[in-house]
């Protein structure tokens, strides 16, 4: 209790709003966990020598600023803006301070995206050109609202078999963007959300940002763990649950059409919505996937379909699409546009003429190709290197693994990271993706994407140095 | 008091969550306007037959949930989401329904944005390919947090004579994003903020998404009043202060050197922060207006100074930049990796190798010599057929002038709106730039961006009958 004395000013400034102010540095500063329990109102108005109004408004101050939750009959809880933030904050400094030079010396298994290598940046060159020469200044003026028609409307016949119509689609800059602008449209300071455990952090960042309440459910082979999730929809009101339907990341589990079509009737029956993070469906390697979005299957409106086509084409275009349900469209539109009123348009329509094409089809096949075989390579090799210091599931698609570490070894995936840093090679700890610090810290993921056949040899063998030598 | 009335359910929900969501459904149905005055605690549990508490914790709740405001020794007053918002929906669609080649037909006063016509597309074709040639796929992937390295120089060396250093610079994808992350980072729930009377509609609706507390300044000549600005700053806490410095928009005013500094040796004193945005200050046609930011004049990094390439060069390239006090750098540039990662590499390329060649200064050049002369017919123009019906200020830049209707003409600018609309000319009322409806009613922005000197004189015409019809 020590941590919550303080020396009250003796100016203007009520007290409770001292109290308040002196516990919101106490979590800022991790002096007070995420998630830990406030003392009682009693207690605390003890120790300070306050009436319990004070406590009681300073609790309410700090709910109202998101840093605390009450939780009905329990008392209440801490709430943190951004957890894991060091060790967060060191491993993007970490790659940041990477030159491409310096990266490329590197077995470098964070990527998260298809590799540039593979890029066809000639034929991409000569779309660009020809949209110029088409719309000329018309190609970089704002679009409609929703994003170019002719990318609409190819999404809509090239994706969706023209099951869609032209104005279900909106245009978003990547999928992060879709993420973010649903956030802003849909969810409030201290609404509750569901989101898998562990899940993409990039998400997990953007509801923290709005101070929701964030609910975490295991996954499962399959998708999440529906008892767990059933428990939290009979007891919170839950708005949004958030998922990544194929090759979820970092787990690269897929969801069963069993699994899609409970959690589309739980979604009806507790009144919540999906938000379908599409980011990685293209690769799906093992035959007996099938595709099939929620959003597909979705007969009661109830998804928020987002599709990121930087992952797998480049990232550096920064396209996506969204398909709300109907009562949130005018929401999330005017979300989109107060983030930044719209999509560059000469990259939409670049993009809308390459599907057109048929350059999209022949690049995503080829890419398949590709992946597929280095896939199966990188499977091979860490049974054969790593086999009896990790487990895994194969996740059939995608383009990582997510291995956890054998409880026979000491070491954990942080100390992992650094000391396979000084060796030479790069991957990102399981502790980034969950909502609490020291969670997921027997799991790491290793990306793919960017490293050749040859270097993941290296790569692994030195991993498997390194979970050896402890 | 009548609406305040509900029929409590007979369920396990709390009545004060009953009567909380019963005032939201109000607030959200117009039946409550925004900053109306919520019954007293006492009045409210008489009417319902509950005891205060239940009326405190209802009260409690709508103010966690951003619909509610306490202000001290006052009372409770409401807080709405969007305001006007019936007829900014039915100013945006309006726009959004008139295909290009129908609104060529119209005289079309709403542009903000340079005329596509002059953009140099060949100039920047032969740029683009320039970069591909040179970058092949690196062109299209992720750049570094801040933005493209080069694009980064070059707005230094540019722009700041390379008196910042290029960590300075965060490339944003165009001014509404740096608006929209820099409230991300800095804004949260019931947090204070200043802005102009009138000011920029996406700029409030961002301000209003975050849940802020906005008060308003109102614009006079050369900048706010500043009398008013240090009563709001005397009494509240104060975070931001949201400006426009130079042809604010709406009104086209310019802030005067003093006023700078006032604000600047304020913003200090009474530690607050400006975000300056610097939206067109290249089209400045008047003489004895000085280019110098807020910026520029800020030696205790007080400034967040957000700078758009979209008004001047063109609206499809959506690319700003942002330059932020050291203090909130981490925090803003996180912010930007959660709205969308990145922005369009290729763009950023491009733009930088266009304003390396120096084609950047002389399409400013030929843009200021074009505008400057509308700007002057149309300035003729008004003062020609609008004179007894209009006052106004000229702005001596930028691409609009703001007009007054006088108070003889019985029509307000909605009515006129709709008036033109029907006879073929567009244009802006002021309620669009206000927080409350019903306040700027009797101003309307007139952009000539869009508008040839035969049309200015017919829309004129049309705008001239319409104000005497009445």
């Amino acid at each position: 209790m020590d941590k919550y004395n303080l020396n009250f000013k003796l100016d203007e400034v009520p007290k409770y709003i001292q109290i308040s102010k002196h516990i919101k540095k106490l979590i800022d500063s991790d002096f007070i966990e995420d998630g830990e329990k406030l003392p009682s109102i009693r207690k605390l108005s003890d120790l300070l020598g306050v009436n319990n109004d004070t406590i009681i408004n300073a609790y309410k101050r700090l709910q109202v600023e998101g840093y605390a939750v009450q939780k009905v009959g329990s008392g209440t809880y801490a709430k943190r803006k951004e957890i894991s933030r060091n060790f967060k904050k060191d491993y993007s400094d970490t790659l940041k301070k990477l030159s491409p030079s310096i990266l490329n010396q590197y077995v470098d298994f964070t990527g998260e995206t298809a590799s540039s290598e593979f890029f066809p940046v000639s034929t991409f060159k000569m779309v660009i050109n020809e949209v110029l020469d088409r719309d000329g200044a018309e190609a970089l003026t704002y679009q409609e609202l929703l994003g170019y028609e002719g990318l609409r409307n190819n999404i809509n016949k090239y994706f969706w078999n023209n099951k869609l119509s032209t104005e279900d689609v909106l245009i978003v800059s990547g999928a992060q963007q879709g993420i973010d602008i649903v956030s802003k449209a849909l969810l409030n300071v201290n609404d509750n959300i569901i989101v898998e455990k562990p899940t993409y952090s990039g998400a997990l960042s953007v509801f923290k940002g709005r101070r929701t309440n964030i609910y975490e459910v295991p996954m499962l082979q399959d998708g999440i763990d529906l008892n767990q999730f059933e428990k939290i929809l009979k007891k919170n009101k839950i708005k949004c649950f958030y998922l990544m339907s194929y090759f979820q990341n970092p787990t690269g589990m897929t969801y069963s059409l069993s699994k899609k079509k409970e959690i589309l009737d739980m979604a009806e029956y507790y009144d919540f919505y999906i938000i379908e993070d599409d980011y990685l469906s293209e690769l799906i390697y093992d035959e007996n996937i099938e595709y099939k979005s929620f959003k597909a299957m979705d007969d009661s409106d109830r998804v928020i379909y987002i599709k990121s086509f930087s992952k797998i084409f480049l990232p550096g275009i920064r396209i996506g699409y969204l398909i709300a349900p109907v009562k949130f469209r005018e929401s999330i539109q005017n979300s989109k546009v107060n983030s930044d009123i719209s999509t560059s348009s000469l990259m939409q329509r670049a993009l809308s003429l390459y599907i057109e094409k048929g350059f999209w089809r022949e690049h995503i096949t080829s890419l398949k190709d590709i992946y597929a075989n280095r896939y199966k390579y990188m499977e091979d090799k860490i049974m054969q290197i790593l086999c009896d210091k990790v487990c895994f599931n194969s996740p059939g698609g995608g383009l990582n693994f997510y291995l956890q570490i054998d409880s026979s070894s000491k070491v954990n995936s942080i100390d992992l990271f650094y000391k396979c840093k000084e060796s030479g090679v790069l991957l990102t700890p399981g502790v980034l993706f969950h909502k609490y610090p020291k969670e997921g810290e027997e799991y790491f993921r290793l990306g793919f994407s960017q490293v050749s056949n040859e270097k993941i040899e290296k790569g692994l063998n030195i991993i498997n140095n390194m979970l050896k030598s402890e």
